[in-house]
């Protein structure tokens, strides 16, 4: 299936709910639904749907509604998910732990290879079968094994010089827990989960909704 | 100051991004700024910078730039960081841990008041001085405190659940890690951090740049 280009990324934005929702249907037996009942389930309305989905090529069937199976199908392989991922974590502190824990990346194709950090003290312990290493084997281990995304979870004054190690070692994908922005070259890509920008929104709006009520 | 109504959610997405670099620049005792080098540090463009803080109010000065700690003060304020939100932590697994941790969030006026987990084996142990309990003291604690924010770290399964408990108990203000998109009455704000649909935006955007090489 060719892709369109110019893809605007709001869409990309919504396509990871929608690969959400499809796989539980897929795990409900759901074998095809409308526009209007996928409506329901995410909260977008039908028409941004079958919009958004019409951007990637004809899912729907007039009077049929989208087959479940092909679509969820469609949307990995759009997402780049039929391909295998090999990611490392640097940082094992709690979100890194978290991370590292969570088994649903590794069944949707992300690949846990190493694990990093600077303390002597997690070092040799195991997540998942997998053993903490110092972090002065990282770049021996960028050079041996084929790293597709570097995981950030070191302290900020740290992440800099974390994230130019892993660029400098051919890693073209960077997912950032640390809370500043890092510079990357041009074909880098950054992806970034800065938790505290997150909860300020949250009490903006709590905020602004009792200036409304006053 | 007046707030003006209706400010985009784009813009309010922004703002937390303009607290953490002024905060910095307060670090380094950084007196002023012009729009064009906080647009050089933030990557915002200067136009884009003026533009959003006029929404709020007339901040800058022209051929002086921004007062750094007024523009921070104001910025805070505009964020309701002038008030403190009570926050509970619901699931003391490694997301709940983690968020527990961040002293940065009890500095900026969030005060962390209890920890809950249904998990015997975590009863009981002390994050940074707070104790976690078992999930059934939870009801009674929302009765007994005034808690604005309920931070969501349990798994998907239990999410709802604990929600309605926090809403039915006045709790305003969700935060929720749980990879499901949680029903709450109008009068709720949610503000959800899915990190598989962050990690599917990376993985989506670094599958398109291989395509455009080919």
């Amino acid at each position: 299936m060719d892709k369109k280009k110019n893809i605007s990324m709001a869409v990309i934005k919504r396509l990871p709910k929608y690969h959400r929702y499809l796989s539980e249907l897929l795990k409900n037996d759901v074998d095809r639904i409308s526009s209007k009942e996928l409506s329901e389930k995410i909260g977008f309305t039908a028409s941004q749907i079958r919009q958004d989905l019409n951007c990637f090529g004809d899912f729907g069937q007039q009077g049929y509604g989208y087959n479940v199976k092909e679509l969820y199908s469609q949307i990995s392989n759009i997402l780049g998910l039929s391909k295998e991922y090999n990611t490392v974590i640097i940082g094992a502190g709690n979100i890194g732990q978290a991370i590292a824990n969570y088994t649903r990346f590794e069944k949707i194709g992300f690949k846990l290879l190493g694990i990093f950090d600077t303390n002597p003290k997690l070092t040799g312990i195991k997540i998942r079968d997998i053993e903490i290493q110092d972090i002065d084997n990282l770049e021996m281990f960028l050079k041996e094994n084929n790293v597709d995304i570097g995981i950030i979870c070191v302290p900020k004054i740290n992440a800099q010089k974390v994230c130019n190690l892993l660029v400098n070692n051919g890693v073209k994908g960077i997912w950032n827990f640390a809370p500043v922005d890092l510079a990357v070259p041009g074909d880098v890509i950054i992806e970034n989960v800065h938790l505290s920008e997150s909860l300020l929104t949250l009490a903006y709006l709590l905020n602004e909704k009792e200036d409304q009520k006053e």
